[in-house]
């Protein structure tokens, strides 16, 4: 799979033929697909497919093969988007203070594991700026308060254009980001919220699980909306714990889960395999 | 482990000493600790401990134990209780509709698995009769609305006591408990509640996480208090679902988590395995 | 989906347009398509393929579709069978003594979870009869030893036939099969091993485990093929253990998991989920 | 638990009074104990402890503690040994290419998680080398084949006693220890090996699940003994693959697992939680 391959994420009413239709344009255009996947959410009669298929000796050039699926999208009253494996996506990471989720980005973004270009690394702390530069990536700093949130988000916006960031992703990130922010990047900023939601919204979810008394603790990464922690969720997971695990057990058991859901949900994100509809996701994988 | 066993359930304020006591007074009345475990909640101060010892040499007779066991507790402010393997816990099952929790109960209390007697059946609906009296035991019907609900609650009351039930064990029964009948069990009435708690609260857990697109969903076995699905968590568990799961598909999944998490809570119940303090649960296994 | 429907499983060289052509046949022979999943295994070149489709103006008769579908299937060399969501399946149970996975068994076939007839039990010991003709099932016994084995097999095979038997539920039956029947029954015959196969095979798995210490056991549900414990793999799971599980606990513990291992397998199977290749499976759900 | 404790493990053939001796000791002796942890083997009659306690007011010197006990332990012909909270470990880390379980040690360590000092890092290849020295750490290289391997250990050895190092972790290093190492360092040389042990020993343990068609892979944390992976068994833990997962996936997976199952185990050494009895392990936590 190391060609140039097309990405295509569709959906609309659910109706005869319309598997036929996509792979006939695909098929008759001299493409070889690699990988296909669809569902059908009977509740509400909606389609969802992703299909990735080689351009080698596809005949529409890529540019143009958004153009060239509209009439086969349009009879179908679809929505849809075709991505490129060869482009790579790019990405901000936000942080505050702890360094895991920052870390495990870093090193899985070294070994090649995520398709994307983390061009900077934004934090409200100082705290972690010797990582980031240590790996020759830029670090911008932009304490939060009350007063100057809106200024300071004005300036992040600013920089994630300079950047010409698509995506962003909140790796302990522990400010909540205003409207003006979130709606600039719909389905395109990835928290981590260290509680299996919806269970232990806001803040302090493990001193929530702690008083609780759950057996369980879990980590949710999602799309963040405006409603805290209520966005579409992407991965979950979860692992026990006992009454003899202390506040800090808990912490310690939760950071590691923590990293891994973000990762997960991050590789999916990357490779184009989410649709978001309503607040669920279909996660094709 | 087939004699007559002692258990000590003891907690007090975290003092040094109370071990060495408490197996003083074991060792020099002639007893052989089987089992011991404690815990100490550093952040209350809290001491809890668990002791089970064979009183086959044992030189006080079972009757007297509490007793003599008495200046050892007062010394260090203890509360606790004494169980013997022997007791066999007079137990009631409530249902509804639904046999799954039932039928699980029925063919591990067949197996032996639960050291208790399961006296009578109480359901608001007669469907699941014939399972119940094909295995020779007591059924009753208590139709509920909400205008008898407390008449027909105090005739299950004298039911139970009619029957010298202990534990009361809620499996799938679909009707909430009213103080009157809730405080005259503490801690002495399972109940499995159908989703990851606290996430989902209420009627239709399934529906609720289903609508939420959660990627995982849970069962939790707790002690009925009188505020809704809030009493100490004993037991929880979860599977992974993903959006290729219909509603229908998530029930079926729930009720193979639902059997198992509440067979293991009843199991640590009649094991005398559970010491609750506040809304916790300190289990010992 | 309640109305008739076909499934079609395909598997073979991979190679382009094999799904525009599979889903051209549905689409232009009036099919609505419910369900479609695919898999090219990269390292073999291999292409698989499940496709589940409406039959309700489906214009070609159920009984002529494999021919009707012949010209496609044979323009790529593939292997395929057709499936109907009307069949339901014969389905013969073999048991020894132990009941958990046969009471499972009954218990989801009566709440309507397997699409299939149970149509006999057969034992080589007497031991769950009463279970088994309580619910109106025949129940057989054919006692085996070195000598006889041969020969009550044969009964057995006999007997499968007198009953259109097509296919075999191992639930927990501790004789090994011989090749002549086997054989009859290629990818038709489904064990519960109890442990997490390829560790453990052969007799007493969860003392092979207790032995080796191991911190988490398993149950593997497999196509039975000639070699013991070696067919293919259908479903694992998994629980976690202590050093403080006895034998008996362990014994405890995997019960419940070969239930629900078992029962997912024989789901999978019955919805015409798997496809056999080699000695590997590739599950379509 | 700030101030220096002392931690007791005690095994011996299972007799009345041992709990209550030693909680005498340390009772009469002025100590608080903070943990206490028992385990009777049923099957062999074997007794195991763990007691951990504060030695603020504790009468004995750290030095005679030990000496102290002795006549305790020896009345019931126990095997013991005392460690204290204030000693760090020295560890060697080996390893070969691949970094992950190298660098999961490290973020740790540096996070205070390892109450150890990690004094050197060996390899048979130099290609780490950059990580370990970044962080301070010498850093070793001792190429290997069949002819220089004992002399080559040799050498290691020798460094190692020159570290005066106590614990060995073996980070992925791809290369089998010969009988004058690892008998040099009994239970205290840990070892990750890529499987769920039993199952696929030896090399490629990904390769042969793959080809075996497991729906589950493994993680095994043990230490190290003459026979090849097949050591007392310190931690596991499993992740759920489909057909979906290329060898490359299952790689990818497994290597959040072994990163996870090794920092586990090595804190339950390092904490002293691990009772090793023949080949099985008594973690008590």
């Amino acid at each position: 799979m190391d060609g140039e391959r097309a990405i295509l994420l569709f959906t609309s009413r659910d109706r005869e033929g319309i598997i036929y239709a996509i792979t006939e344009f695909i098929y008759k255009n001299g493409g070889n697909i690699l990988e296909l996947d669809q569902h059908v959410d009977r509740e509400n009669g909606q389609f969802f497919m992703r299909v990735e298929w080689d351009l080698k000796n596809f005949r529409i050039p890529p540019e143009d093969i958004d153009t060239a699926f509209s009439p086969v999208g349009r009879r179908f009253d679809g929505r849809w988007r075709i991505e490129f494996s060869s482009h790579r996506e790019n990405v901000a990471v936000f942080v505050s203070k702890e360094d895991h989720c920052l870390r495990e980005i870093l090193w899985r973004y070294k070994l090649g594991e995520f398709p994307m270009n983390l061009k900077l690394v934004i934090s409200n702390h100082p705290d972690l700026e010797d990582i980031v530069r240590g790996e020759g990536i830029p670090f911008f700093v932009f304490p939060k308060n009350r007063e100057n949130k809106l200024e300071q988000e004005r300036k992040e916006l600013a920089l994630l254009r300079e950047y010409e960031v698509e995506t962003v992703i909140l790796a302990r990130y522990m400010q909540i980001l205003t409207g003006q922010f979130v709606n600039r990047y719909p389905n395109r900023i990835i928290n981590i919220h260290h509680s299996f939601l919806p269970a232990f919204v806001g803040s302090n979810p493990y001193r929530q699980a702690y008083d609780r008394g759950v057996k369980i603790i879990g980590a949710t990464s999602h799309y963040v909306t405006e409603e805290l922690d209520q966005g579409p969720i992407i991965e979950q997971d979860v692992i026990r714990i006992s009454h003899r695990d202390s506040l800090e057990d808990i912490k310690k058991k939760g950071r590691d889960l923590e990293r891994i859901v973000l990762a997960r949900a991050l590789t999916y994100h990357l490779e184009h395999r989410i649709l978001v509809y309503g607040r669920k996701t279909v996660i094709f994988r």
